[in-house]
């Protein structure tokens, strides 16, 4: 005995989220079909949508359904000569909000993680490397995590950094070690940017 | 500065989902995108099949695509004399897997709850109340939750069931109070039907 074809198949659909297991799925589906039907519409029309049309920023690879991300399509933004790295498409927004920071991003979607099978290809650095052989920056921030993955990832970028002649620096001051950088507050990430440091290898 | 629009709706979609917040909510939507576009999407259109086609049994409110659900279609069950009422359609799985009851269910799809304001209407109490009035029935098995709302929604329906010439009871042995029914081992469960006992007002 299980739940009727359709109603199975969407508790089993909701396994595919992330921390979502058997009864979280099916708490899911009760509550839509019984309470909110039309939010259910409306996430599943959003999700089929983002799922076919949401792509990578040419130059960032921040999640854009345009070539280039807003960011990037910025006037102000187009001669930038400092190129910003983060982890996360969520640091660009916790960044952008300090007002700190007025250059260019790079999202690595990810830190390095040989045990998860995420290698330099997954993280684009080969795209990273042209853009820091381009000449048009003349500083980098290696603004990744302060964890293990996001300081071995600073480590391996600011190695190939070092072959161009870009300054390199990292944000430091104020960022809890262990942390991640998207929930620390806009007073201490301030405090991080204009705190940071040359990097040394 | 935000998300693109299309993530930005995602993201917000999201938070529709019972227990999921903003960074839940994120999380979730950069998950699908970075790794499992095929999971996202096929929970797109599961979403978006379960809100328009699945109903409500006409016999015992359960959730299902067809006018009556696999249970109620049954031959074996249609001559059934007792009818099981519980609280969801997660009751019923883990009912069904004891093996213990071979009659109908009625599912309330909730509790009475004031405070939520959820009325008898919304259990469809005057449905169950046809059904009493039918004669069909000889025993009523209360098997709602044993909260104090599952108890309330209980002896609400026991003295609409008195009205009608039905035996009521109530199972009870081995259901550890204050817990959920649907998260009680099959054992315990069995000892529960086999052990209940007449429901007094
Ligand atoms: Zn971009
Ligand atoms: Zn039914």
């Amino acid at each position: 005995m299980k739940f009727s074809p359709l109603l199975q198949e969407l508790i089993d659909s909701f396994k595919c989220l992330p921390g979502i297991g058997a009864k979280s799925a099916q708490r899911m589906a009760f509550h839509l079909l019984e309470r909110n039907r039309r939010g259910g519409s409306k996430l599943a029309h959003a999700l089929s949508t983002a799922m076919t049309d949401i792509g990578h920023c040419r130059d960032c690879r921040n999640f854009t359904e345009q070539e280039l991300c807003e960011i990037c399509q910025s006037p102000k933004r187009k001669l930038a000569t400092s190129l910003c790295i983060v982890e996360s498409p969520g640091d660009v927004i916790a960044i952008e909000q300090t007002g700190e920071f007025t250059g260019k991003y790079f999202v690595l979607m990810g830190h390095l993680s040989p045990i998860d099978g995420i290698g330099p290809e997954d993280l684009g650095l080969d795209r990273l490397a042209q853009q820091f052989a381009s000449g048009q920056f003349t500083e980098v921030i290696l603004a990744t995590n302060p964890t293990v993955e996001g300081e071995a990832t600073a480590h391996y970028i600011a190695e190939i950094a070092q072959e161009h002649e870009v300054s390199i620096t990292r944000i430091a001051h104020g960022v809890p070690v262990g942390g991640e950088l998207e929930y620390v507050d806009g007073n201490t990430l301030s405090h991080a940017f204009s705190g940071r440091k040359r990097y040394s290898l």
